[in-house]
């Protein structure tokens, strides 16, 4: 059993495939919450996001899969920004949530190492799950899959991206015919057909963004064995019906992600947001999340019909 | 004045272009500052690795340009091997080096954005320059273009990285005739003629290892205008003598950069040196700092000639 049996099976039990990402922005936060912080105040603002993803976590872990902290959002803190990190990813896995660090991290060697021990292994900010990126090559990711094996957890490494200039380097068509993410399918085929689990699906997953549907199929096609993981639903303009070339027969094969189009809600419903108080900022976080959820499940339950 | 004029005074004032790696790893800490650390006192961990970097920054202070902290090595230990990154940089700076943070950070958005705050800001650990991954593409560097040019700091862009799988994706042929790296040149030209100081350099620099001088020849005749940071001297065999074609005429036009080979040179004079004491610690330390700034200032003054 790896950590991709763990995850479908508690995909099953929640009918879900929703992950809600956790970019703690001030800028978005109603006054009850920010009011009075100063600028450098540190300790505050860390409070203050723990006190926010705290509020979202209650409101969408009965229908949410997984939380992803974006780390991009703790790092300006520094020290307290981690702290509030260590609470978040502890207070979502007490209510039940995987955790996937969003972290993107990328070395080599007894580097590569410390990192995967870092977002997975048993310290104050590991996780479940974290994102890697392959620029470095084998020496780069390798190490975050012994960590993934050893730990019985799992990882998203960054193949084609929802972002327009993604096609930048991966896009770019080589000698061989092939694109780069193609030819870095070739390469991680193997490793994933060697780490498949009961279900079929290996640790070692992808992230494949939502916004390019017709990529999206092609990957699908080179990777049949892993998990994607899906961003770009939402405030990226990600389709919801795009996502159902990534599930199997059985709705399963990918976690969807969003982010800003959940956490923050309140914003499109109400002018005066910054006045609105707990209960309804609660009230609206969990809506768009219920309907997020049921909007997929629709969707990967059609899939191979 | 941009932040490349700013390093090459620094550089010519110090008569030094070495980097020292602050990469911590308690193994290899002589036993006066590890003895009887618990592995999950955080808080433990973290003075002692302040301890220790405080001894190798007095060691190297007046012959190296720069410390380059390796965030993998603070990560695992959480807000408190964070704190101990805050401490580490802030003393750095007191002691007059410039701080590299490398980071390899990448995302896209608000995400790059906050990251480049976090590191080229004003925050707990903002440095002078850090290093980004370039493979989301532009929507990924151009946040730290902004934050660097803003700030006036700093950026090391991974190019072509010093480890034998970099070749994976950075060294892929494409069907144009380049490779990659050489395609990554072609976008990253302009941004770096734009951006050029009174030196004639670019504040965006680029990562090119150490260990591929043929390659190292060919990407300084792409970039002409770009600082590169140098890793790989050292333990992970990079030669010195293949680093004379990063230098101009001026013996400017790259930071060399060494970790391990330095900061744990006394594993390499003693035999039992889990026993030493802080004297004789910062001596070897020293001692190496010292002769590989040597080394580098003969070749690079040598360049051209």
């Amino acid at each position: 059993m790896n950590f991709a049996d763990i995850l479908i099976a508690r995909s099953r039990e929640k009918n879900s495939v929703l992950c809600v990402g956790l970019d703690p922005n001030l800028d978005y936060f109603p006054r009850f919450l920010s009011n009075d912080l100063k600028e450098k105040d540190y300790k505050g603002i860390a409070d203050c996001i723990v006190s926010y993803n705290r509020a979202v976590i209650d409101s969408i872990c009965d229908c949410a899969l997984a939380v992803k902290p974006q780390l991009a959002y703790y790092e300006p803190y520094g020290s307290e920004g981690i702290r509030a990190l260590e609470q978040t990813i502890a207070y979502a896995r007490s209510r039940g949530l995987i955790v996937i660090n969003d972290a993107k991290r990328n070395d080599i060697g007894p580097s590569a190492q410390a990192y995967a021990r870092a977002h997975l292994g048993t310290g104050p900010i590991s996780a479940d799950m974290v994102t890697v990126t392959p620029y470095l090559g084998r020496d780069g990711y390798q190490p975050f899959i012994d960590a993934a094996r050893d730990n019985n957890k799992g990882i998203f490494i960054l193949l084609k991206t929802s972002n327009p200039s993604s096609s930048e380097i991966q896009d770019l068509a080589l000698n061989n015919g092939k694109t780069v993410y193609q030819e870095m399918c070739h390469h991680f085929l193997p490793l994933t057909e060697q780490t498949r689990g009961d279900q079929g699906y290996s640790f070692i997953g992808f992230v494949v963004g939502a916004t390019w549907p017709a990529i999206a199929r092609d990957i699908r096609g080179l990777l049949p064995h892993s998990l994607f993981l899906a961003p770009g639903l939402g405030a990226q303009g990600g389709n919801a019906e795009d996502l159902s070339v990534f599930f199997d027969r059985s709705g399963q094969g990918a976690v969807v992600s969003s982010s800003r189009a959940i956490t923050y809600a309140y914003m499109k419903n109400h002018d005066h947001w910054q006045n609105i108080e707990l209960p309804e900022m609660k009230k609206c976080i969990r809506d768009q999340a219920l309907k997020d959820n049921s909007v997929l499940n629709t969707i990967r339950h059609r899939t191979g019909v």
